[in-house]
């Protein structure tokens, strides 16, 4: 069975794996990294892919790379990203191609992350399907008929900067009002909670107060403290009308949602199914299911990996 | 040259045209109805079909129906329709096959709309386009690699019941706040228009007050009354910022905007482009196109036509 490989770059980690066509890891290797130059990046990747080649004693024809920022996945340039602020048109699949001797196929992370979650995720056996991936920022993948959406230009996808609350909505970093990932990415978690502890509520939470951080509050919700609850299921809450509007908007099989603020505790995700079931009560029933992401730290590489597997056999049929 | 007999079901009109297989009408004609028992319908098209044949000196080998509600089109099936209570689970396709002695393809009204301006009209020559058909309602149409998104249970681009305004926005038809129909459709220009008249604002409308209509706003402002400008600058405004989240989410190449109160002006579209642009400068420019439906009256006959056409072409040689 062929293998290949899969890389994920981020502002902060850059990872691989050799992955089977199945969307099953031989070998995963992670490496933070401090965002700089191109060049810095490939001497990474070169050293991670001979850990993780020696690792699975395997080698791979492919190599798929998923990079955050605006993509050209067809001429396998990164033009911008807002997390690399040194790259600008780097042309990544050709040098990537050039350190490692093989084709590489580019992608956007959150389009590979979802890629991943479909072929051997959470889901996997379905024809259309939404990943929101929530965290420092709140990433989108659309995957419809069964290939990702990217749309006419490479925008598709942009969930986090979809507007939801124009009257009531905070300033969101891409500078407009009413989007909905300010409203619960992982500060707003962070700054609700604090918000909280200074108006005097009474929280497990109170002794974080300094060093607080989204993971704590979920935790701590978990863990039954209310106040913490409380602020788990407004984001929830929120996050309910933007799967609302995906549902509205796209009606697909899955939304699957992940990231680190969902990893923090049902108790968001709970509240966002009961908000989608409100919202779209006259529907009589929504089928559109909603699960928690299953591959973790590794869809990205997975997706990626797969991605190149697939425009391989494109390749060599087509 | 092949010809299709293309059908439109509403509330309150049925229509009927042969469509060449290029989208012009050969001959097109309405008939006012109640909304009133498939039967009825099904004699309304029966004359109007006589009526374009005979008109048009031509027959048709296939027919396309759009019909507005919740459609299941590989069955041919009308489940429900808000604007026709009496429909309940209409085995449309096979009655009207029988009635007209060709095979029938039904297809929901405002996803027929949106293709026949793909095919025929402000559309054309594009891979993924949006539409948004704002009269009494808000209605969407999506088209992705040139055929129509039903989504995964036929509940798709149901744009007018996305949120876009969680905090401040008014009760929606459907049940839930912040949708944005309520906010910009034809009853909303004419209640935000009687209160600023009742408020005082001078405006040639004052003399409309009684029968005020959202036409008559939308003429207004385009003779330069400024309160009748006004609204349907609130209005575009609000109308732009559902087109930014349409961008976001789906990056067509255009989205092109139809209905009576589209038709009612340039002001609202106008606003709408101004919103949009504010709210996606982060991207640097956007490259969708918005763009005026051309086809008017005919785009839910000619795109149901054009869809029967494409489904009988791939019935014979798939």
């Amino acid at each position: 069975m062929s293998t290949s490989l899969g890389i994920d770059i981020g502002g902060t980690n850059i990872k691989a794996a050799v992955v089977h066509a199945d969307g099953r890891v031989a070998a995963f290797e992670a490496s933070g990294w401090s965002g700089g130059a191109p060049v810095d990046a490939l001497m990474t990747i070169e050293r991670l892919a001979a850990t993780v080649f020696e690792r699975s004693g395997l080698t791979c024809e492919t190599c798929g790379c998923g990079c955050a920022g605006l993509i050209d996945h067809r001429a396998g340039i990164v033009h911008r990203s807002p997390n690399l602020p040194q790259w600008l048109d780097v042309r990544l699949a050709e040098e990537l191609s050039r350190h490692l001797g093989v084709p590489v196929a580019l992608e956007n992370d959150a389009n590979a992350a979802a890629y991943g979650e479909f072929r051997a995720g959470a889901a996997r056996g379905t024809t259309n399907a939404v990943m929101v991936t929530l965290g420092t920022g709140l990433g989108g993948g659309i995957i419809l008929n069964g290939s990702i959406y990217r749309g006419s230009h490479g925008f598709a996808a942009e969930l986090g900067h979809t507007v939801i609350d124009l009257s009531g909505g905070v300033r969101c970093a891409c500078g407009t009002n009413g989007c909905v990932e300010p409203l619960v990415n992982a500060a707003s978690l962070v700054s609700r909670a604090r918000t909280l502890l200074e108006a005097g509520e009474r929280s497990s939470l109170s002794s974080h107060a300094g060093e607080l951080t989204a993971r704590a509050v979920g935790e701590a919700a978990a863990q039954g403290d209310t106040m913490a609850a409380r602020v788990m299921a407004e984001a929830g809450r929120t996050l309910g009308v933007l799967l609302g509007n995906i549902v509205a908007t796209l009606d697909p099989d899955v939304i699957v949602v992940g990231g680190g603020v969902a990893a923090a505790g049902s108790s968001l995700l709970d509240a966002a199914a009961t908000e989608l079931a409100a919202r779209t009560a006259v529907y009589q029933g929504v089928p559109t299911r909603i699960a928690v992401a299953e591959l973790g730290d590794t869809a990205g590489v997975v997706g990626a990996a797969l991605v190149a597997d697939i425009a391989a056999s494109e390749a060599f049929t087509g």
